[in-house]
């Protein structure tokens, strides 16, 4: 069946009827909040002090992270660079503007309406990078129609589960180990395992990269890395618990990058180092610190964490990768299972850890800032000791540390199980046949989708000679003729 | 005639004499402002209050925004990457060092000295954008020579435009759309009119693109995309202005960009993306919301207008490019007249639609700061009142919405006069014969400007069996020697 | 003699014992300093004025410098690409972490711990950077195992001279001139010396750039071109004093900037441009600002600083590289004694001119607080009439204007010698045979020490015809065939 991929229809429907609902959404629903509307303004505001500048230069680092980090690490397909990036941009974009909406109505609604402002944008690149990392699984394989309709289900899905969990399970989750990570990862491989493609399994011939493309994969991974401790940060709470998220960020990432040499070189056959650990490998520790990052967990347990984080990453795509596309038709292009779902893993076992070994003792009253849900509850009249001590400290449930390890640990089982679901059912839309779904053949190939500069072409012939057999390179040419010559 | 295109003598003659003259303005008339002036620091100063916190961080962005992120966008022809990025660097460092000077001049000139702090650095990179988007409609066809003379000379434009509109007609235009990109605009389009190539209306066989210079372009884009909240916002009200700013520039670019994908695959023949467009279309809301980011339109409004601008912007390109090349002279490179001017045009107006509809029961007292010309003037009793409720309120001019509205036409029509004119003096002046203009065949090409690396000369080989006849490819030389061998 | 160069065992066998050392090294000695420690939050702790806002900005900023603009700036080799932007991330995450320790024993240590916060990871950024800067004068001659041990000696010998100076001599220095660029041009210099090659003189056949890699290590330019405000004032008072070193960088980056382009094109033979100066002497102005950075210079002697900064760079690289080369066997691959040690001296210079013409009436009462060792030793009256007029003046040596200046001097030669013999003695180190080191002949190329992707094979062959013979050249085979088929 020779189905059309032209894009000329589809997509623009698509866009556009979104964007007609979205107008009136945002008409309807969408005004400023408190710290962007004029109106509420008057001689006790102090403009320095809108939450705007406490918000804004994290939602910037973010921003770089989705539309540059993001972009260029998907950019590492030799034919696929333009839709690896491009479609990161449209995707990321769409997902943004739903995600305000979908969160601002779970999470920012009162008086009939949403309020926005940045920490609205930042919550919702959030969101949209929970989809960016859903992508990583079926890169090269789906159509910017089904990128979209995957951002739209794929952000209700999440934006219903966070509000489900943070209301009713209510967990200490800083770096979205647990909500973003896990959340991705499983939906993710719930869309992968229904668009699954047997005939990819044995590999296919434009799945490979270039020296470019390697090149620009680092540069993302370099912008993921530099911006990370800002990621897993924004969220916290200010003061000290941010300090020490940025602080474990980068502790983890340090670890877990030189690990990853370490280990690229000792599993290479050679003893030379393999590009895409370094592009995917290296980030490990930054997912793994995640679910303690703002804890008193101590630098050198974010070190540990980061080379844990690594191997089981690093080991994950070595064995855990091949395993899931042969046996359980999991196709994990990205090997996201391996960055965010493993490492997720282990993060949330940290955080409980964390969790269990919190005392007064070592965090002084603000323990129960950190571990909110440990504060005592409305009336107790220990709430009002601490609150001298802590002023505006909110009051929480009352609950033990086993306790919140309890809910922890439900919040882990019953993420992964919405995620799962979600991802299959959106699976199963995007299956659908209208959706310029590419054959296989034309898998990780920009020429399905765009207008191709006219060394693309070449790009692909030099190709050919190449990567099906090594041996018969361009200068063999060279060889031909100079017998041919001598023949004749 | 075969005129030199060397720069041995007079791109070296140019700067240095610009340096000498530079070094005697600077010693004489620059010295710090008062916050980074360490005489008037005391008992009194609280160092974190110092301005630079405030301004740095929108400098910072704006600098990646010039350098990097208009570095790369311009880079987008085949055989220009250099010329593309490096002209940028050099116009920009330029056109600053030269804008310091002249706006100093206009706007931080007293006690006989130009008063400097990073708020000059920051006007001056706004200074130095204009510069950079006129660049666009000349990019490939001008020596670096004739650059720094269009900056010298634009710059001084400018800043005197500049300096005329905000005293004496007063306007809002926080997002620079009038002063920034209607001016860059039109005074591109004046220099590209006079600098008019014939020949190059049929196409030039290198204006082309590269799979890697496309890629590249996109990495601009996404540079600008990210810190352009940060570009409309920097010289606004601090506090809940700013806080608008971002959100407005945000909201539009997000809606703007998903149309740029409908539209794109709608008008494409084959229902494919064309990179083009992205690279410069989904821009488009930036500029759009400029006129009126601070203000109250509501987030739905700044949904509409990234729509509404990027629609223009697409068409323009489509339609109006070709034809003010063909039938007026105008051939605008980058076409800079459908991202700057078009969409500038309607941000105008949107512009006067948000101050005609400003009303005190939206913004409150403040409206009186936000729209400054509205406030009671001097000696009004209103005054004492207003100030009362916002705290450093400076008196205004006691203009009704109308009056403004009005103004706001005249500053649009007097800036588009004066850039025009500016543009066409300008063009006259680059096209002495001195300029080291590059010849017609020579344009688009860096090899004419720089040294270049060995594998530049295979690019040029590989382009000529490509982009002149796409059937005869490298592919073909083996069917050739196959044949060859069979036939003998 | 062929000696190994595979990584399999020393790799990974450096790694995790570095690891195992410094997991106990942390374990035992690192905890969180006040600003990140929960416990020492009370009520009367503002969240907002941690520490880490401070700091992090500025932080976020080098690290952007560090892994993507050293980064991509070490990536121009045609073949080194894969090795320039890796080697770097792995030599700087690996420096860091050890450079926490190191200068947290030395300068963060109290009450039997090493305090961390932000501050430090600023501070280890730093040393960091001092390594790569050495990296930059044996690049494309050392394996990862090589580096590594560099990385690990240099920050110990950086941070025992940086301790030396800073406790015992005492120096004015905010940008680092003395200690970052002197120290890491004269230890990269004695290591270079150590490791000299005599075939390498007469030049290397990979030791070519291309299109590509050219445009990637400009992009690396412009970052550390973009950030530089940051690096050099991120250390400086808070307030004023930074604020000058914002403006003086940029005004002596842009003067240096434009004034390369003058020299680039006036010394080539062709009056085209190199884009070797582009790369790298456009930066010079940053570091000859750097020892006078934050003092009252007067913006037009930052300009004229980054000029004559420029200048010697230029000439540098054109004559004294060459001549260090063959008459003294220092190769310098990147030629970091014309960016960092000529400028660094006319830096230190400019920098005692500064100290020598410091007066009351230019700096007010504050100049005591910037020159911080001439304020009046505890107990002196005149002490405290000062902390009258600056509170929180810290009490210092009494020093005169002509002291201060001959400490300079002092702390001057002492880090050069020091820093030269570190050099020396890390070389010998590196010789060692069990480091990987390549042979003359795989040095500058990617493939000894990565899996590299097919297409780098045709870039060799590509590289074949046109770098060695630019005359036969691929299209040349076309004629060829042509030619048999006729003589068929």
């Amino acid at each position: 069946m020779n189905v059309s991929t032209s894009l000329k229809v589809r997509l623009p429907a698509l866009v556009l009827v979104s964007e007609v609902v979205m107008i009136v959404l945002y008409a309807v629903f969408v005004t400023y909040d408190d710290n962007a509307n004029a109106k509420l303004q008057n001689n006790k505001t102090n403009p320095m002090e809108n939450s705007m500048y406490r918000d804004y230069p994290f939602f910037a680092d973010v921003q770089v992270m989705i539309f540059i980090g993001f972009g260029c690490l998907l950019a590492f397909f030799r034919f696929y660079g333009f839709s690896g990036m491009v479609f990161n941009f449209l995707t990321a974009t769409f997902a943004i503007q739903w995600a305000i909406l979908m969160q601002g109505f779970f999470q920012f609604y009162y008086d009939g309406k949403i309020h926005l402002g940045v920490i609205n944008l930042l919550n919702a690149e959030f969101a949209c990078a929970v989809v960016l990392i859903s992508f990583g699984a079926v890169l090269g394989k789906t159509s910017p129609v089904q990128l979209l309709v995957m951002a739209l289900l794929e952000i209700s899905f999440f934006s219903l589960t966070e509000w489900a969990v943070l209301k009713y399970i209510r967990i200490n989750d800083a770096g979205g180990t647990i909500l973003i990570h896990l959340f991705a990862c499983y939906f993710g491989l719930g869309v992968t395992f229904v668009l699954y493609r047997p005939s990819l399994n044995e590999g296919h011939c434009k799945e490979i990269t270039s020296y470019h493309s390697d090149i620009l994969s680092v540069m993302g991974t370099l912008f993921l890395w530099v911006f990370w401790p800002s990621f897993n940060s924004a969220l916290t709470f200010k003061g000290d618990a941010q300090h020490r998220a940025i602080l474990h960020t980068f502790i983890g990432l340090s670890s877990s990058t030189i690990t990853t040499f370490a280990l690229s070189a000792l599993f290479n056959k050679r003893g030379k180092l393999t590009m895409a650990d370094i592009q995917n490998v290296t980030l490990a520790g930054g997912v793994t610190v995640g679910a303690s990052v703002d804890m008193m967990i101590s630098p050198v347990a974010a070190y540990a964490l980061g080379i844990m984080g690594c191997t089981a990453c690093f080991f994950g795509y070595k064995y855990l990768t091949p395993f899931l596309a042969r046996h359980m038709r999991i196709q994990d292009q990205c090997g996201i299972h391996n960055l965010h779902g493993l490492t997720g893993l282990i993060s949330s076992a940290a955080g409980i850890c964390a969790i269990l070994l919190a005392t007064e003792e070592t965090y002084g009253p603000s323990m129960y800032q950190i571990f909110s849900h440990r504060a005592p509850p409305e009336g107790d009249p220990k709430l009002l000791e601490l609150q001298r001590l802590i002023p505006g400290l909110k009051p929480g449930l009352g609950r033990t540390a086993q306790e919140q390890a309890l809910f922890q640990v439900a919040a882990v089982f019953s993420t992964i199980a919405a995620s799962a679901v979600g991802g299959l059912l959106t699976g199963l839309v995007m299956k659908l046949p209208f959706m310029a779904s590419p054959s296989d053949q034309d898998c990780f190939d920009d020429e399905l989708f765009f207008d191709m500069p006219s060394d693309f072409d070449s790009v692909e012939v030099l190709k050919t000679p190449i990567s099906y057999d090594e041996k018969i390179q361009m200068s063999s040419m060279n060889t031909k003729v100079d017998t041919l010559r001598q023949s004749l």
